[in-house]
């Protein structure tokens, strides 16, 4: 199949994207709350069966994870391209212009939350096969596994890829996930960072109390969570926990050689974060800050009155989510095991509400050429080669559960609003995604040898 | 007058004093959202009128204040009733077992907000008044100032009291409000602790951005906010702001007396907190960590995503709300000038959201043997002496700008749910307040001599 005719088709499906997208964003499938899971499930099933896959839901534990598949010529290589329809939680609201389940097409692109992370991008995976398939088939394997919690975590991830070993045997994962730097250049992805996500939590009276009346009898339970978020990171940034940095890997050659190829606009930067300058811990500012070192961050707070005004009470309780991204070879456990051993004489109770290590494949894995050839092909540009992500997928189930090598190729736009109010997918990123599939598929199905994965 | 005729004329007017005590509950008069104050207030100037006052309502500036007056026979002295027909905000609402504002009578109580603090307290003065007058006349002058914003400092009420210097002339300030030992005895206190309270924030991005793709790079303001108010505690809850303690006068001999005699009961305490050991800095436990110590208080943070589960973004502000109770002789500029100066290297700015002096009446107040009778004689039980509130009311402006003596009386029942839910007034101690109007009024116009204010 040549490509141009493989492109030919994909415009003709452009409506039909489009129409598929305006019904995903619309499903509010937020995994925090558990929030119409099913139904946004079942809405990527129907559209993975319209577009020709065979399907099966997944409903092992947790949200029901969709897989899909479409089986290629005997010999070819199969692509499994992972994906997620769950979604952040939408707040804060009222910063939203269009409601963001009421997914709205304005200035080219269209507004909802879940309409560029992850519904937008994966979505142009499905479209592409569509295309393949109506100009005359699909040259190569593909499989599609598109889960409902990777926005809490993905906490049921592994035990179901472990399930279903067989099933998702694979040559090659690729996600379509993370952020562009413009809107010209692809980028390939070689890791991501994990996360740990602890809920931070000290009590004090059963119920708040009087400040007046109690107040210097009254524990103070916020009191009592500063002081311990206190012992975990100084006035100018530096993590205080012993153990923290014992396993972070610097970068290789390779990497360094690719981050400095990079592009850092440091101004744009300061400008898109509406700040004067980094924080200490950001300098030398730059992108090794985000993909090789670790980072602790409060996520939340929350004690007692927050509302306008004032209210005086000494709180019962006070909360912090805190989060730490991981890099290579930081591991969850060991990194949980001395959070809690330096908060041990602290009056507060830790619980866990995530845990993803970090992955990252080998910047020498042999599928990278074809990869990148196809996202040329598609965009017209050549990619950045990114040494890692900074934020979290499971990428570990692939690298190190089935150990297959395994690549980000981020198709939403540039500013995407990401997490954010006002998020988006320009309908140029979304057509630009479906090409980029399609050629990626013709290219990898080109490969004349199969690298054998276990070989890595 | 005798006693025991103003007493049965209180008795008679026992339906009139709970249906009055109920319409008041139903209007939701919380002064921090500035909700339903003036229907508030006309509600108070209507019952008012109904007892026997002549009333007024002053709308210089904030809510309306509510002035009352009831003349009594030439020569004979003026007491102030001082109280506030404002609230405390009601959440968190899902902790009530009947709605806040729709009172409800059980177990011999009125729940709702405010039916204690301080609607169910001012109201035992205007009741007792129609039952002077009832049975005969009132035997003193007696005057009514119920205002709308002491829950939230009383911002506007000491211009108010300039204006209307001449129309507030009086004796003796009595004001009903804090909470009671038990259900036995009276209480008669000397003063209030003093209350400042800041909002503190700090600021980062400009809007929540990912933790993953940007954490490194955005400045987290949350850390910030941490770090500062660890600047003004120490893990030992020792304060940290140099000057903090100039000012703080010890107990007199006279308070240090009072003290002894007052009741503390160390197990009680604990189980009335659902605590196991008082925090630190309120040892030695006892009502001189309440009464004679300053306190720094966090009554809220708020910072991110506080919702269940997680999100992950670095928030781009977070928020302290933090109170100082002061005590004689400190000043509630200086307090701020030096907590500014203790942050001043801090990326914070700080808003005064309330700022209210700390007061006293001298223990050798010649007033105080009247009104301790007539406590007695209403309750069956001699009043303890408290020389001071753990609280806060505006009780600087009797104290500081009249210049007259004031002194606190609580008639709400000891365990009232001040400031949280389930707030109650018992019928009993509404009957008791009544009463206790009535034979302080009474023991007051029996005073031979009337002390001159200037005098001390």
């Amino acid at each position: 199949m040549k490509t141009d005719e493989a492109f030919a088709a994909t415009e003709e499906l452009g409506d039909v994207a489009v129409t598929a997208l305006l019904r995903l964003v619309a499903v509010p499938s937020v995994s925090t709350t558990s929030t119409n899971l099913e139904v946004a499930a079942t809405a990527v099933a129907e559209l993975a069966e319209t577009c020709g896959f065979s399907v099966e839901q997944w409903c092992d534990s947790g949200a029901p994870v969709v897989f899909a598949h479409c089986p290629g010529p005997v010999g070819t290589p199969t692509v499994l391209f992972y994906g997620h329809y769950d979604v952040q939680p939408p707040d804060p609201i009222d910063s939203w212009d269009s409601p963001p389940f009421t997914p709205t097409i304005r200035d080219g692109a269209v507004y909802g939350r879940g309409a560029a992370d992850n519904k937008g991008q994966f979505l142009a995976h499905m479209i592409a096969v569509h295309a393949l398939l109506k100009a005359g088939g699909c040259p190569l394997g593909v499989k599609l596994l598109i889960e409902g919690e990777e926005e809490v975590g993905s906490p049921h991830l592994a035990p179901t890829i472990r399930a279903h070993r067989d099933a998702l045997s694979c040559n090659l994962v690729l996600t379509a996930d993370g952020p562009l730097y413009d809107d010209r250049r692809p980028v390939i992805i070689f890791g991501v960072r994990g996360l740990l996500y602890l809920e931070i939590k000290a009590d004090g009276a059963d119920r708040d109390v009087h400040s007046g009346n109690r107040g210097g009898l009254a524990p103070s339970p916020a009191w009592g969570l500063v002081q311990a978020l206190g012992r975990l990171r100084d006035p100018e940034g530096k993590i205080l926990i012993p153990g923290f940095f014992d396993n972070v890997l610097p970068p290789t050659e390779a990497e360094r050689a690719m981050l400095k190829e990079l592009p850092f606009d440091r101004q744009a930067m300061l400008a898109e974060l509406g700040i004067s300058e980094f924080p200490p811990e950001a300098e030398p500012a730059g992108w090794e800050a985000v993909m090789f070192r670790p980072t602790l961050n409060i996520c939340g707070l929350a004690s007692g009155y927050t509302g306008p005004g004032l209210k005086t009470i000494v709180p019962h309780e006070a909360i912090a989510k805190v989060e730490v991204r991981l890099v290579p070879n930081q591991d969850p456990d060991s990194i949980e095991a001395a959070l809690r051993r330096q908060l041990s004489r602290d009056q507060v109770t830790i619980v866990r509400l995530a845990a993803v290590p970090p992955s990252s494949t080998p910047t020498d894995t042999p599928w990278v050429a074809a990869v990148a050839a196809g996202l040329e092909s598609a965009s017209g540009a050549p990619p950045w080669l990114q040494p890692r992500l900074g934020g979290t997928t499971p990428d570990f189930v692939f690298t190190r559960l089935l150990r297959v090598p395994s690549l980000l190729i981020p198709y939403g736009p540039a500013n995407m609003n990401h997490h954010a109010p006002n998020e988006k997918m320009s309908l140029a990123a979304l057509r630009r995604g479906i090409r980029s599939s399609v050629a990626i598929c013709l290219a990898l199905a080109d490969v004349e040898t199969i690298p054998d994965p276990a070989a890595k």
